[in-house]
């Protein structure tokens, strides 16, 4: 069995990461971002990638107390040893329902092909919601969506899928006379395949921008712990209703 | 109860992270290394500090086919639907045998006090290995060691923490005639201690950087999958002895 | 906001789970695996369905050095000091390609409803695999199925979804003259179904097995490590192939 | 290179577990819990010792809504898909401040060797705590303590760490004029190192027993969810304090 890999290797007097010697070639000449980047696209981002791709792992990575965040700072409280598994317990919550969508959108934008308004017809008609559309809190305006929208433009990095995310939201807005604005993991989603990263690794810079917010709410947890107390007030409010019908 | 946090809160219109409004402050004027930085310190760094701690996530992002890469495609064998997984699975190895050292390092200089000399000799005595030197493949030295000191002293970054670990180094060849060199897991310790950041935080730093290694792997895996065949050949191969002696 | 559970609470003198006293009804008065019937149906098993109940998880428990088996030695490698993160990172990997078989067997029978015949013949000209049917390593017969088949005859725990399943497995060897059998996921999720467990909890049984087998693949993993010598000798035999095509 | 395994394999027709034909000797045969006794000790129980492990096993399952069972709830809200994932979020969280005190107490016995006043002094003048002595809830008796005592000698298991534990019980009441109950965490490891489990395993147990609690948990969470109404009541309520003193 050979078992070949381009990520990287090494050697007593070297590391290679994506055929780029980490020491000559990375350290100190790129950002973390150019390499996320190399990493997954195995080419280094131009300049205005780069912008764009910082953009959209801020945008993503934190959004308050959420329930990822809750199960990361609930698992420090019962294993502060281990910094690692709260982090990935505050990794695993980032599925279909939350942070699923910035794939979603994608691979809705690629089902419906051309006709987008026939598309969103369908899945109106099928009173399914459609990915990357409305948020319940933001329920005028994502403050994420014009924001990225405009550094696409800057940075020359718009391509089909934040064009034709644009042409879902009004072709929606036209057919329900309703207009649920872009939502920021949507909006993320399309500019990360503009950026040519497949639909299969989205979800994962999602993932890279939520473990720069866990880390922040870590370090808030260690100093000021929201997780005994939350727990402590759950136990107390929580009423027990014995399981009935057998 | 009152549930307090600085990381992040949002309303209809607005997201903030850190005490700055995400759209207005952050997204296009500020680079994902920066945004991590301000979410465990609570300042922004400055451009050097932004360098320095971009090289620290470079060389921390990959060092090849390790457990933890391969803990990752082996559970994207399995679970392909769950990107997530396979994230949380390759980052819950990163405990005290690999990525430990990056926090062991700076755990020890701060343990030793002034007395460096002495610290290293009680370490000799007792038999234990001195975290941050030695590593089983860069055996005369490690690539990433002088580029990172390099580095911290272009910035001016360079602090206690990267002096100490040199002299500990010195004292340790000094006293047992034996040059090991500083390892990469700990001169990034000691790089991310100088740069103001918590000894309970610092596994941390090393897991995002190998949250983007992990991305890079599972993008190959997808392509070219290893794990399945490792599976195999490992199944092919094993060995059954039964249990003896009951 | 109420928070309401019949799974457990406590107060000062004793503790309730499913709405029984732990001390005076539960413990030395039922078995482990009545209590996990128990707390996932909310009542307590008969003789006959905790036989086959402790059949079906027996048979979960373990097929050898699988690749979530390898993936929690390989995260014990890395982080000894941390049994939950290894038992994580074994379950993680219980997902679409193995273990969801359980899942997706039971899902199917309810799909094709009462048309076997039909629901076969759909599959098969879709060129779908038909979950339940086949395994790698057992082309003949599962060891498995024939006995589990033969516990639920003895225990009259029989119903509708294992006579289902062998309905789809003689259809199948019907529809393309060629005998597949029922694998040992697919009678598991079958009994599981007939013992009254809805869908979206059997692989959970799954997860419960293999958690006391991953404690036996720890345990000898703690007295006689692969985990490190796989690492060792697949980062030797790695191919470094630098990206190409930039 | 050999991997040396005594869990488990596989050919064409069969299955062994533990040196065992898993559909002739072990399904229809034996227990579940019998079964994870044979995974880590290599050999079957007694009955006495199948009903003991029984008992802990049923002790450790379940203690209503705590930090690991609301981390599993919150993981499942975000990625519902995913039971693995809810489940590892779950036992992410079983580290130093609750369930290692299984493990904790019985390295206490080991630790204080035949000297049970000496030891229980040393850790009253250092200040600190006794592992599997108190408990936040059950301040007077842990209900669970009587019942695994008496079950113990019941089934003859008592053995040396059970006796210890009172001792040490005992011995910390004289030296400081204040009862402490034995915790149902210290009984149930003390009850585990009598039944020959090594103290690296015993956390494993917890496991177990934690994750059939965790699917009683998922079940109802399934149909009655607390996830997503816990984080909105806690977006509702967090106070966002803007980080000071840049």
């Amino acid at each position: 069995m050979t078992l070949e890999t381009s990520v990287g290797t090494s050697d007593a007097d070297s590391i290679t990461v994506m055929g780029r010697d980490l020491s000559e070639e990375l350290l100190g000449r790129h950002t973390f971002t150019e390499l996320a980047f190399l990493l997954v696209q195995r080419r280094l981002p131009s300049a205005a990638e780069t912008r764009m791709l910082d953009a959209v792992l801020i945008s993503l990575a934190d959004h308050g107390l959420t329930p990822t965040v809750l199960a990361a700072r609930l698992t420090h409280t019962g294993a502060p040893e281990s910094l690692q598994g709260a982090v990935a317990a505050g990794l695993l919550g980032a599925g279909s329902v939350f942070l699923g969508v910035v794939e979603d959108t994608v691979r809705f934008l690629d089902a419906i092909g051309e006709d987008v308004a026939g598309g969103v017809a369908r899945e109106i008609e099928a009173g399914r919601r459609i990915p990357g559309l409305g948020h319940p809190v933001h329920k005028i305006q994502d403050p994420r969506t014009p924001r990225i929208y405009a550094i696409a433009e800057e940075t020359g990095v718009t391509g089909p899928y934040l064009a034709k995310l644009r042409a879902v939201s009004a072709a929606h807005a036209k057919q329900t006379g309703r207009e649920l604005p872009i939502n920021g993991a949507g909006v993320a989603g399309a500019a990360l395949a503009d950026l040519g990263f497949p639909p299969g690794l989205l979800r994962g810079f999602a993932l890279l921008a939520r473990t720069a917010g866990l880390l922040g709410h870590l370090a808030e947890e260690i100093n000021s712990p929201i997780g005994m107390r939350l727990y402590r007030e759950v136990d107390e409010r929580a009423k027990y209703a014995p399981p009935t019908g057998e």
